[in-house]
């Protein structure tokens, strides 16, 4: 029998690939999440399509209704900085929306939950890395670690297992967000001079395939395994380096040099010089190196230009 | 010049106590609330009140127009065990409600936070106490904890100094909360049997005035040392004893049996039987023995007695 997965934030770049995994390895396929953007046409036909409207009652029902083998829990609100006007946002998207979640998975016969994390809920300055307590570069991040704390409630009280995968930078294809690797492939569109930091921050970027079966390994160790209640563990993509070797990354995998002008802006506040150095998935280990990832989005890049040009 | 001093959680059984002492103590003290708890007539008319209508601005103008030296952070929707359709009103009250506080503190000149925590965010059913992780007894202590994540974010890039007090049991006059003490004074006055837990769990009561002078000294110490961040102390009352002994301290000041019949009733799920055991407030110590605490809860419910008899 197929296994049945719930999955939040399944129109987000991550979630999107994730859902694509999960079909592929014949998983049944449900997503909630708010009505507008699930409309989209990024959806398969095959899924079955729950909306939150805010309620807690409805999202019990959905569950009840899908009974997950499995909670992907991926929606969030992602701000790298936060205005006063957007913390009731924050707090609904990332705090309230996750904890009806919890509620109704602990009501339902579903004893896994796979949440994603961040590595920016353990902001570490300067060596040594493992601070006392956790500390968050942003808002966004401080109400992750929110909603974990929350969780172990649910985790000591049901028979709910959780493991948080601590996420870095991703990439792939079909990336719409405006990060790094599109700033840098415009600019090499464009060939306009793109500003940037000293680039010595240390980066972990990891390609959005291999996140996915990082979530997928996850689920099936966790219930494998229903003694272990919550883990976190770093999902490492295992080449960190600077922001200015992975601009020599892509410039290798384009075989042309980048625009690129270091110094030219400040490090941002919090700026992550040095990423999380958790406990890593076990089992788990990053099949794509950065310079095969780099030379997919390239070639990606180029056929969708020609596209363009031909249909223009 | 008077300490200013912003109140949450002001109509409270603790929260009354410590505007009292406030003004006793020569501060100028504001109180932020719901309009519907703040038109109580427990409040003094020396008082300047805001109201909470759920809007961030409107918390940071209220904070801005008052300029607290000190916030004390009391408010709280408590519940011992909750439904799927109070989810909501936790998250709301008990995160939302802090977090945009904290906002509206990091933009204004106010530099000391000191907030009511709960022994509940440590759940210790065994020994050894010191968990690994926070462990909360109920959704009401993991929200509590939730929202110290969040403060953590807040102390971490602003000049914020925060001091969480994790409180146990308090009693003291004025209580008219169905708690504890509640039941067993009821019991010496109508002397019907109450059934209870076996009553081996132990107890850490402590008495509202004690517990005040700990808030008290709590942003005395906090305001004096700016260097150090968010911290976490126990409040503990030092006469640590089970159920079983408190009811007999409460017959000994009331010179009575008690009614009580102990092992009527099972404990309740997650009984925390061992308070947690964690670092008391440096300089704080209480001040009131039970038996004092006790005997002048006696005095006065004999004269609101004999008071209602003389005009009934």
């Amino acid at each position: 029998m197929p296994k049945r997965a719930l999955v939040t934030g399944a129109t987000g770049f991550i979630g999107s690939h994730l859902v694509r995994h999960l079909l592929q390895e014949g998983w049944v396929v449900g997503v909630l999440g708010h009505k507008e953007s699930l409309t989209s046409d990024a959806l398969d036909c095959n899924i079955q399509s729950f909306y939150y409207s805010g309620i807690t009652s409805e999202v019990i029902k959905s569950v009840t209704e899908f009974q997950p083998d499995v909670v992907y829990h991926l929606a969030s609100l992602f701000l790298a900085t936060h205005t006063a006007d957007q913390i009731e946002s924050l707090i609904t998207s990332n705090v309230l929306f996750g904890t009806q979640l919890l509620e109704a998975i602990g009501q339902s016969r579903c004893r896994v939950l796979i949440n994603a994390g961040t590595g920016w809920q353990n902001y570490t300055p300067e060596p040594p890395f493992d601070l006392p307590v956790f500390s968050p570069v942003n808002l966004y991040a401080a109400t992750k670690q929110a909603f974990e704390d929350i969780a172990l409630f649910y985790v000591q009280t049901t028979q709910l297992r959780m493991i948080t995968l601590r996420l870095f930078d991703s990439y792939g294809p079909g990336d719409s967000r405006r990060k790094l690797l599109r700033l840098l492939l415009d600019a090499l569109k464009t060939e306009q001079p793109l500003g940037m930091s000293p680039g010595d921050q240390i980066l972990d970027l990891v390609h959005v395939d291999d996140i996915c079966r990082a979530f997928l390994h996850a689920a099936k160790r966790a219930s494998e395994d229903l003694s272990q209640g919550a883990a976190v563990f770093a999902v490492s993509g295992k080449e960190r380096m600077t922001l200015q070797a992975v601009v020599q990354q892509l410039e290798k995998a384009a075989r042309r040099r980048l625009p690129v002008e270091f110094g030219r802006r400040p490090h941002r506040p919090r700026e992550v010089i040095h990423p999380w150095d958790g406990p890593e998935l076990p089992g788990w280990q990053p099949t794509i190196t950065l310079l095969e990832g780099f030379s997919q989005l390239i070639w990606e890049e180029k056929k969708q230009t020609k596209r363009s040009n031909t249909s223009g």
